[in-house]
């Protein structure tokens, strides 16, 4: 399913984040017999302006009548068609430490359609062995592995200094899309999308804003 | 330290997050024994354009000089200042479960001054053992603990049902800042700070991503 109006709009990654808040609050809307829901209305349950809202929606065509809000399970579905998530992904992990491990059994991946198919790891003493629900591969086997499972999303999980060298092994072997928690920038190219997953930073914005409120 | 120019302007989340990208890469420099590096240099270190370079560090007041570039180590602490991170906090953990405890020794957060001081659960089972460095304590002593320890920061690691009660809690006990990885929009009052983490919200922007250029 193709959305409305997409092609010529530079979307922010902001913007994406509050699609994906706005999926997730209409799940439980339409889980709790909501049938509609206004800008307002849905404004207030994220704490953005109804404005922000409005706006962030009309990206994308335009969704409902006014002053009859929003139908919340035709929002939905527009919203999951516009996230890619109306269609399953097949993802793969590399890097069976903490975080790795932490995330092998993470609900809300399969809640949305993520598929964690695959565990590699360069580790001689973990390749073979189970961890969770996953065996560890060895990442010389990346490529084909990757080929019989489809894999379309690699989370790399794994210490800075190897994180360029398995980002290299996934694009090699086709891969469009990083999710990277290694505190290291990737050089990839063009075509394949990076995501920087920090929660050092995450922190930063949060001593920025108790900073910034005592500097007021 | 107070930064100037800080006041009226208002600063994306985008933009701090930036910030905190410029600093590691500034670190990095720095290191290396580099002294000066210009809006373009580290334009290209970071794969945005070096407007966007400029336009960040514009927002705190001009620093450095025209063709003569940034001072590394100048630049890296008058950021620093900005984010907050010329001091360190004090940082509890609430949820001693898998992401928990994958993040007690995650070694980014006191390279940047986040020192994780406590941890806690209400899991009769876990609470007076040790994981990994913390022993975990009962969420019925927070108040008194975050006293005792002067915590500023909250890591919320609890399940989505138990998200708001343990938010609850820690505004109660006076905290201002929260990193909630529950899958779950919180209530607090307009002086907390909410920042939500959520991995799966991340392959979303990739799943986009994806799905944006196969419609081009």
């Amino acid at each position: 399913m193709k959305p409305e109006n997409t092609k010529s709009q530079k979307v922010s990654s902001s913007t994406v984040r509050r699609l994906s808040k706005y999926y997730r609050t209409l799940s439980h809307l339409v889980d709790e017999g909501r049938e509609s829901v206004s800008s307002e209305q849905l404004a207030k349950l994220e704490g953005f302006t109804s404005a922000q809202v409005r706006k962030d929606l009309s990206y994308f065509g335009t969704f409902g009548k006014r002053g009859l809000g929003y139908s919340t399970s035709d929002l939905r579905k527009k919203i999951a068609a516009i996230l890619g998530i109306d269609r399953p992904w097949n993802v793969a992990l590399i890097g069976a430490g903490n975080i790795g491990t932490a995330l092998i059994d993470y609900r809300e991946f399969s809640a949305q359609g993520f598929h964690l198919k695959l565990l590699f790891d360069n580790d001689m003493n973990k390749i073979g062995k189970k961890v969770k629900s996953l065996v560890v591969k060895s990442i010389t086997d990346l490529e084909m592995e990757f080929e019989k499972e489809k894999i379309e999303i690699v989370i790399l999980a794994v210490p800075a200094e190897a994180a360029q060298s398995a980002a290299d092994v996934a694009v090699k072997a086709g891969v469009k899309a990083i999710l990277n928690f290694a505190p290291r920038n990737l050089n990839v190219p063009g075509d394949v999308t990076v995501r920087q997953e920090n929660t050092a930073m995450e922190l930063e914005t949060l001593s920025y804003a108790i900073n910034q409120r005592k500097n007021l």
